[in-house]
């Protein structure tokens, strides 16, 4: 394992920074789907750079080129065949040699120095080589996939900016104040997003390992800069009585057992219990900041300092929002199939 | 998968709370290892219920027997013989009267309702069934076993009570007197568990989905009771800046590579960077509280109340530390090996 | 993995020849399924040993403990709750004394070697410990409770003796004659199981890895003694023009599409088309043999010589049919879920 | 699963026939590794078509794409970095015109109608679509990889034609004239591979569902039109005894325990022994002829007949050698590192 997830479906995501290409590969979505390429291509918009002033300046189209998996129809629309779904996005506009100090320079909060130690020195260390967010843009060609099958199955998933910067969100002129305070002293914020998926009906998820929350904590930790992620009430609930916590089944005006309060972010047990699933995704601040660091050099054995090169976004967590959607799409389309 | 975990060891858990015997296999432990039994026993008594008047009264000895997976050696030791390790424990105290209740009326918390569900009305409904926290009993047999491989490893793992019913721990006395309370009124509280792992090298964990992070977060969701888990500074990293948050790399006295503070809890970009791994869990209230709660009947389509009967802790974080532990020891031994 | 085999159900074998007791657990059966106890046991019946002159004379009932997995209904009828299956076999009559000389003397055609030097000596040597035949005991009563899952699906799976010592088949006198004759040479002899599976739909199976040749071979290789497998016409394809092994598509009595042969066995492609599967297995003679054979001796580091104590079939291919049905049940039932 | 194989390393398969492109992702390849791609792209010639007469005669360079997995280093070499490979092979020779027909008659001999079924007509008709054999060219991609690892471990992979349309292969002269021979008469032949592999330590494998045996086997029947696999003495065991088919320990010139024949294929209870492995593969004849067959048509459902269009090997066991080669790799490769 390592890059590849799903127990039923099967999505492999390959690339680096600037290798020449990054790409995905995913098994086992059914037949006969047609693929809305426009919605996909509005949907990956929203997590590539360069779109407004706070988001990295880097620009690429980061359309994916789709190389196998559908067949053509009449309309020119793309309908799934059965055969695995791969697209690559080609990598235009790397800069190497911005990274070049990189190579002897690990990044504090970047994953250089551990890729250092586990590939011996061979690593791709070019702006994270594999580690790098960019491979979210792969992550979320699957995902957006997913999206669409899980939609035709009446799951709609949907994710917001719960905090920014250690502050509730409340507008978008504050966010980007905020976030342009960060930028403007070379310093970065993270936040926290809050993800809702409707529409999953109880019994979905696996005992022990497999369940809900299970997978879809394994998965959204493959989003580089996610540290936490809480279900429900979550840490909240630690602080609760379980005379609060616990959510009183009850029957709605349809007949449905329906659950009078949602603590349990939907999951007991890590079975869906046929409410709303909802969790909590906590995102550091961008590691890239303009502002000198410690660091220490390989090759000298000695402590130096580092400032980030390259563009890079003073807060990752507005482009995040569908790489959490793309990201749990995955893990909740392998439960459900 | 499912009660299925690993991919280089594989632990199965079966039973539910009121079969014949609950129980585990453990695939892949290394040949040659003596397993130090007084000390697996001595781990499992902190999980076991009944050893003071803040645990359940189901008075059990839970001690595994080993069915295979060892040879036993002149001086009477077991000895791994590279073979499939696997233990039952039979379930000696099982009052299934006590649960006919729950045929009918789901409990409040718990995944009563979820397993109805998702397995047609065939479900063990007596006290939770394969969802009963029962499970973490072969859970820790496995994962003791674990913890013993870890340590000729050189790696070390210890949980503690981080926060109990809202409030940071400070001493037992504290504890127990919040416990007290919440029995007293018939209800229970949460809290919040930190486990630290000392002595992973820097390197283990695997890109995107298999990073330490993914793979012990999936792990410790298998768990009943957690809702959240965080790795270092996790939620507080949210409301920090990036100069403050990222660990800046120095060169300690010994000439290694370390980082000054550890608000990674140890993992960048999913892989060891040699520092201690530390996360936090947080564990809801125990859902079985004496309290009449509100629930629906199958049977009459209608509301109804319930109250719990049996034996319950008003607080389980105190038996889940060595379950965390042994949990996180799953995880971590399938990176490492 | 290793001794766990399944994507949608997950089955793991525990135990060793002579550990305290052999088992299995089967988990993702559907819940609501009435085991016919009394069946699976005829069925156990037909690979345990002591039953006539030609199997082997250690007397065990064989008979699974179920753990787990099972709720009892009103009738006392045992029925599947979702949970993870798991049955022991506890190991009466385990003369473990006979097997001493093999702690330093391999067996020629037994795993005895290959364990040894892959588990550094810990291995259980006592009568092939994990590799022994023994383990098919577990294996069975898997693949016997899948074999009643796929009935109620429509599916039927027969094994037969096709080859017995290298003759063909033609009746149980001149099969018995056969094996008698290699008995009293203190020999042993092979044959060949041919197996056919009726019911399965056109499409099961998955492309490239997942086909329903590979899973059933990766199964079926799990059987001690098994050395070759094949699919229809099989080695005989490789001799046979395109235009004679081509299995030709018409339309049945029924307006269905059949092949008017079966050259392919049933699977095209890996695929299933919803003729027969048929498949023959080579099993190779009894490795354990009254003859004195040529080895080694570990601590000595010289040549030896060995004869076979206990007990031994002169011909495991008569017990061997109900094992390939269970084994290829459990490939089957992994595919069709 | 399905077209991705693997415990250790993952390789995944996409693409089809006629689509934009096919190709690899493969995961878990050592860091530090130089590719030698003159060597691999000698390899890769091996299989693909149009090289001499009796190869098909669609003319692709089939030279794979590398997209990622690498770096480059000082002399232009290729070093892999540790991240997943990837590589494509975009299809420029497709003439979708000349499959048409597919869509409604589906080839004897030929996955065209289990892939209808599966996938509910949504399958790519065109040449097979997913199942083509084309797709062993990036599998050949892959396993050429995994080949020049193995050799640095020591490990050595040999394919070689063992019968070719029922005969004894005993010169190219003999083999070009029996395709030729077929090809006359618009038929094809099959024909038996055999395949060594020296230098696998003893100890390699995993018990029962992962021995050598089990996971070469699944690999292989990835090959498209491979209907048997045979170890050692293979289905000729069947018909020996016991003490003529076991192999005896001896202990060679260098005091190694060795055994003195290889009846057992270098694996005993799936386990390596140290010996040569070695394994045989029937292939069936191309399925693709000249001759009018028998076959269906979906809109019609009534009988008519097809005649294979397209260019066509009338024997693919000589291309097939390279892929036996790679897909043994791939699943060896998986059980050593």
């Amino acid at each position: 394992m390592a890059s590849t997830f799903g127990n039923k479906i099967k999505v492999s995501i390959f690339g680096q920074s600037h290798s020449k290409a990054i790409g995905m590969s995913l098994e086992n979505i059914p037949a006969g789907m047609v693929l809305d390429e426009e919605k996909l291509n509005a949907f990956l918009a929203r997590r590539a750079p360069g779109r407004d002033e706070n988001t990295s300046k880097r620009v690429e189209s980061d359309r994916p080129e789709f190389l196998s998996g559908f067949m053509t129809d009449e309309n020119g629309r793309l309908v799934t065949c059965g055969a695995p779904i791969s697209a690559v996005i080609y990598n235009e506009d790397a800069r190497s040699a911005d990274y070049e100090e990189l190579k002897d320079i690990p990044r504090p909060g970047h994953a250089d120095f551990a890729a250092h130690i586990k590939y011996g020195g061979f690593e791709d260390y070019r702006s994270g080589g594999h580690f790098s967010g960019r491979l979210t843009a792969p992550l979320s060609v699957a995902g957006g996939i997913a999206i669409q099958v899980l939609e035709q199955l009446g799951i709609k998933i949907e994710a917001e900016i719960d905090e920014i910067g250690g502050v509730k969100y409340e507008s978008k002129e504050q966010m980007d104040s905020l976030i342009e305070a960060a930028r403007s002293e070379g310093d970065s914020i993270g936040g926290v997003v809050k993800c809702t998926i409707k529409g999953v009906h109880a019994g979905v998820g696996e005992p022990i390992f497999d369940g809900v929350e299970n997978r879809i904590s394994q998965a959204i930790f493959g989003i580089p800069a996610v540290k936490g992620i809480e279900f429900g009430a979550g840490f909240k609930a630690a602080s609760m009585k379980g005379s609060e916590n616990n959510d009183p089944f009850v029957i709605d005006e349809n007949g449905n057992v329906v659950t009078e309060s949602n603590n349990s972010g939907g999951i007991l047990g890590g079975i869906a219990i046929g409410s709303d699933i909802v969790f909590r995704v906590a995102f550091k601040p961008t590691p890239s900041i303009a502002k000198e660091q410690k660091s220490i050099s390989y090759s000298e054995g000695k402590e130096t300092t580092i400032i980030a090169k390259g563009r890079h976004d003073p807060c990752v967590v507005i482009r995040a929002l569908p790489v959490v959607e793309a990201t749990s799409a995955l893990a909740i389309l392998d439960l459900v199939l």
